[in-house]
């Protein structure tokens, strides 16, 4: 009978891995961004309503929401600057016919990648970065260093500010009246020259976000996926994985295939040794 | 600088790994159950609607759809037999509060596992059964034999008809004038039997089904879901894999976490040596 | 205490009326143009998934749908020929927003107005019209004759042609094997020459459909919405209007006031004396 | 050629009659109960998606929605006290199937009935009532007096706060931090005693609203939809109708016909003398 037959990846599956679940639960009523459609759920039917001749009964659900909602990746289409997308695709045409055809979320490849996470708040030496903090290039490369890890081109990077756990609180993650520490403009500038692939963050738009200012800026959209072409990955749960104490691993990120649509909800998952 | 830090899953992926995508592409208009809301897609947003100051624009979506749509996984809570869910859980009581708290998709912990293929038209020596074919024990059987696998407990077991060859036809991926092949009763509880965690075809239902019959019995999903506890994926691309000829690898499944649902759309991955 | 004030309308409903409903049942598998999102339906909360300490506990809802579902009216911004919507506006410019802020149907102003009943089969002699007929400009001045009434300018004119008898039966009433009859171009000349405000028919389209084609041509939409400015009500209940014998009546449809849409579901009314 | 015919409702629509929108647009983001999934609306197609060989194109809309959304009206299957709808049924039998086939809102006759107007703050020499006011009995009755109008059987009954005022404000419109004016148990009681048809208001649960309580007790929904079988509107625009000053008149309201919904966005429309 067979052994996993040369192959090392299978070989390290049997041999032990952990699991560590990135993404948020979708619940009707969870915080998510205003400017997209909110997440409802219900079951059209339950068991007890219709039973068939043999016993069987099915139940099912009725979904409907916008796709950058609970944890999500953001495909290139979903940003343009002055009317231009990644790669100089003019934004208007790219839409005609009610897909973006061309970057949409169904461009991006299902992800088995190396993966970093800068853990911000550990290198400060804080439970969790303030509201409106910028996350500078220092920071990002500071926790590198101190988690003695290196952004390699294609990797993902996962940038933790601690804000992750104020999720649960609704309007405190959402952080109207605090603001949001994120990555800015800088920032941004040094993921892209790192030759990140992707980047994920604990918060509602990756971004940081003035005090009061809501998403009326976010200019490391703009670096990463207009002028990089780097994804984006908002409202992950990085609590867990920071408690690994793990700082490169696997990362398996899949996207839901949806046709022409600028992103998807997702649920990142790092794989680690057991 | 770090190395791979004893992570030999790490080290795999790092040497060169193929991921094969075994999911559908969701697209309005696609062969799914009439028993579920359909998929729909809208762009409340295009790029050019609104433009900020600064001259950035974001385009976004709006989905609705049941969560058997695509590819997708049934959580325990989709079925019942005589109002018992697995485990002899009160499939009324269940419902109540409009989640399936107990069995729904959330309780799925994402998969990074063993699973092999089962090439039932490559053993049988044919391109893809025929519409009513039921796979039999002795078809499974033989299948794995000739693959020189075998199904080990806690394995995911994916086999493949050939019938996704038609699911761009759609009316004849439905299969409603001539049958769709499938595991009937016998193979289920020998599926069940080797301790397979999760099974999956290229097939709307799983089941087999006979010509112009529908979904009106589907015994498959009494045996795993109710009687074993087995998840089931349906409407998966198998094409792609049994190109590939390997017949067990390591498969990523990572369901969306819809608090109560009872299933999830999903984008499985297989992944092998490169 | 106070009498009608001298209020003709109110006089006349204390005196008795009676409501004739036009509208179909909006049911989730109903027959529906499968070029619209289709009407879903489902209950989130049910009684006895949650109680309030003070004994009270409520239900609600979950709908998805295309406005052109069930009985609808059709807005004139929904559709456009040779790049122009009515009036000559570009149509590309008009959906600029993801709103058809200019000829959305909440731009129809909510219609209590006369309307006449145009029987072709009653006229013809035939309890429906068969499939694929078409209603030509002297069926529709043979039956306002037979029935002695005149269309005026402003009048709402609803066009039977008995095949609303179908619609119970789903696939029959979609008419893909038959065809459906209904109004070609002359007769809409003919109708617009009239003045009509508002079109409705029993069909799905109110055009009439060759056997086969589907909706790939639809000459009468293009008269009425875009030439003529006059809104089309299509899958129209007309068999318990045509039983009244009543060919002129008071109608009142209010559609929702969505706001940028390009149709919406709508109930009309037909008033007569008691 | 035809006169009216004896029709008297036609008649008076002839002579020329003034229709008083009362109902709210449905717009994306509007003010709406947190109970209900948030109204939604995209273009799946645009004109210039696609157009036909023949120069034809058609725009179309997805739309998700509760149905107590906007301007809408509570069937009685919306509310069970201690386990009991309106009649003494079983609220949770009631229930089974996903549908209220009993008390759903496709059982509410579309009307076209006599409706009074309860101007309260024109009563009480105001411009708008203040949040957290609860309109007593003698407000009712003292309005009904200041108008020389009584409240008979079988009547719709229209309750003005002036609330209305604040609905394109959003927030303020809730009232979380103000409360809201609306009819109290005794208001309700005396309504019932009555025999109003049906009640509605111009606020978002029709009742009074404790600063800060939010909708966690609602006793007038109790007495009204439960105990007396009396339908009851909310969100209504009765700012316009106040204007004209006619405190009796016609009322027409056509809910969608959705089967089994506990409720359905409505338009009505007062009909007075022009």
């Amino acid at each position: 009978m067979s052994s996993t037959q040369g192959d090392a990846l299978l070989a390290a599956v049997e041999s032990g891995v952990r699991v560590v679940d990135l993404g948020r639960q979708l619940r009707v009523g969870m915080p998510q961004s205003p400017n997209h459609p909110a997440f409802s759920h219900a079951l059209p039917r339950r068991h007890g309503d219709m039973r068939r001749a043999d016993g069987g009964s099915a139940a099912n659900d009725l979904v409907s929401m916008g796709t950058h909602v609970g944890t999500h990746i953001d495909a290139l289409a979903h940003v343009s600057h002055d009317g231009k997308m990644h790669g100089g695709i003019d934004a208007d045409d790219a839409g005609r016919g009610g897909k973006y055809d061309l970057l949409g979320v169904h461009t991006i490849e299902p992800m088995v990648r190396r993966a970093v996470l800068l853990d911000i708040p550990a290198f400060l030496g804080t439970s969790r970065c303030e509201g409106g903090y910028e996350i500078t290039p220092d920071d990002l490369e500071g926790a590198a260093k101190a988690h003695d890890v290196s952004v390699r081109p294609g990797d993902v990077v996962l940038v933790r500010s601690g804000w992750g756990q104020l999720f649960d609180e609704g309007a405190a993650f959402m952080g109207h009246d605090t603001g949001v520490p994120g990555v800015g403009e800088d920032g941004a500038e040094w993921l892209a020259a790192q030759g990140a692939h992707t980047v994920g963050a604990d918060t509602i738009a990756f971004e940081r976000l003035a005090r009061g200012a809501g998403h009326s800026l976010l200019p490391a959209h703009r670096v990463l996926l207009v002028e990089h072409g780097i994804y984006i990955v908002e409202t992950l749960d990085l609590e867990g994985l920071a408690a690994v104490g793990r700082h490169q691993f696997t990362l398996v990120l899949s996207p839901l295939n949806i046709y022409g649509a600028t992103g998807s909800p997702v649920r990142p998952l790092a794989v680690v040794p057991a």
